[in-house]
């Protein structure tokens, strides 16, 4: 038997494996993504998650916490798509230093945040940074967690940032923890424009 | 000392952290980024950096491994931004059932990789899925780690995929391994248009 045999044979096999299991996978509707860890790509695979969906001509919106007012490629673009912002503005908290400005900040996007999940229009919403608030506590756990369960049901959300609490990956029907092996800026590299932000 | 002042002493602290680390972080060149593992999230987080890059006015130009000929959110989107997309159209390889044919494919959709990796007006080049033809033997790994080391010295290239080789993540700036922690497919739940692909 040849290597081509074998690859075929081989193939086949894992071929009915994959079928056996798309055959199985017949729920229908909105998912809860978190994608949590301490490595680059979490609010990246976020984004690329929004491009698919507004490529598909289904409504999308985004709300960032943390993020402060600079530049962004991403937002420069979607918006174009309409997909509407709704960004905290305030920046890294060791920046504001300012625990009651930051919470007073992150209720107000919060605000938005809620009305995108009580919208059935919305195919996808994306929280990015939402861990952080959690973490902080400059959110209710209870409220948002609240407030992603009773979201409508063909609704998708996702939610990025570090150290995602427990509840919050119960409550998920996929988590991803990216983990960092390696990053380029403790090697000295700079920030670049177009890929890091 | 109330919560207001420990915050901001806290926050000076990590500020003076953060601030000497960007400090220190001046070398400006591409990178090349390895997003690997088995969890979900790799190619989203490809394609969120292309639009950031294309945000921001510059080129990014994509190159599907893989990838069959269903239709895709994302290249449905980049396309109108004049995003170059090369794909190699098989489908997964348990599909295709044929090596000769896939490794004929591969190497075709590599020849216009190779020519992006040439060309200085891309700012970025997404390889999604490139990390199964070298894991597959279905490109010469030397000719590739060349191709990749002898690009322009601005552009960034990320690579996606299960499994990146050792020499892939030693050669690269960032390496994040996205791990699985839950599955929504492992649960029964339909990939989802929108949000899955």
């Amino acid at each position: 038997m040849d290597a081509q045999e074998k690859h075929k044979i081989k193939s086949q096999k894992m071929k009915e494996k994959v079928d056996a299991r798309v055959a199985q996978a017949q729920i229908e509707k909105g998912l809860l993504l978190v994608i949590t860890g301490n490595g680059k790509g979490k609010s990246t695979s976020g984004f690329g998650t929004v491009v698919r969906c507004v490529g598909h001509g289904y409504k999308a919106a985004v709300v960032q916490f943390i993020k402060g007012k600079w530049e962004s490629g991403e937002r420069n673009l979607l918006e174009q798509y309409g997909v509407p912002f709704a960004v905290m503005g305030t920046g890294f908290t060791w920046n504001t230093q300012d625990r009651a400005g930051d919470i007073e900040a992150a209720t107000r996007v919060w605000q938005q945040a809620k009305a995108f999940l009580a919208d059935p229009q919305y195919h996808l919403v994306l929280l990015d940074e939402l861990t952080y608030m959690l973490g902080y506590d400059y959110l209710d756990k209870e409220e948002v967690l609240s407030a992603l369960k009773n979201r409508p049901e063909n609704q998708s959300v996702i939610v990025t940032g570090r150290g995602a609490i427990r509840e919050l990956r119960d409550m998920a029907d996929t988590v991803s923890e990216i983990k960092e092996e390696k990053h380029a800026f403790k090697a000295g590299i700079k920030a670049r424009k177009g890929v890091d932000w």
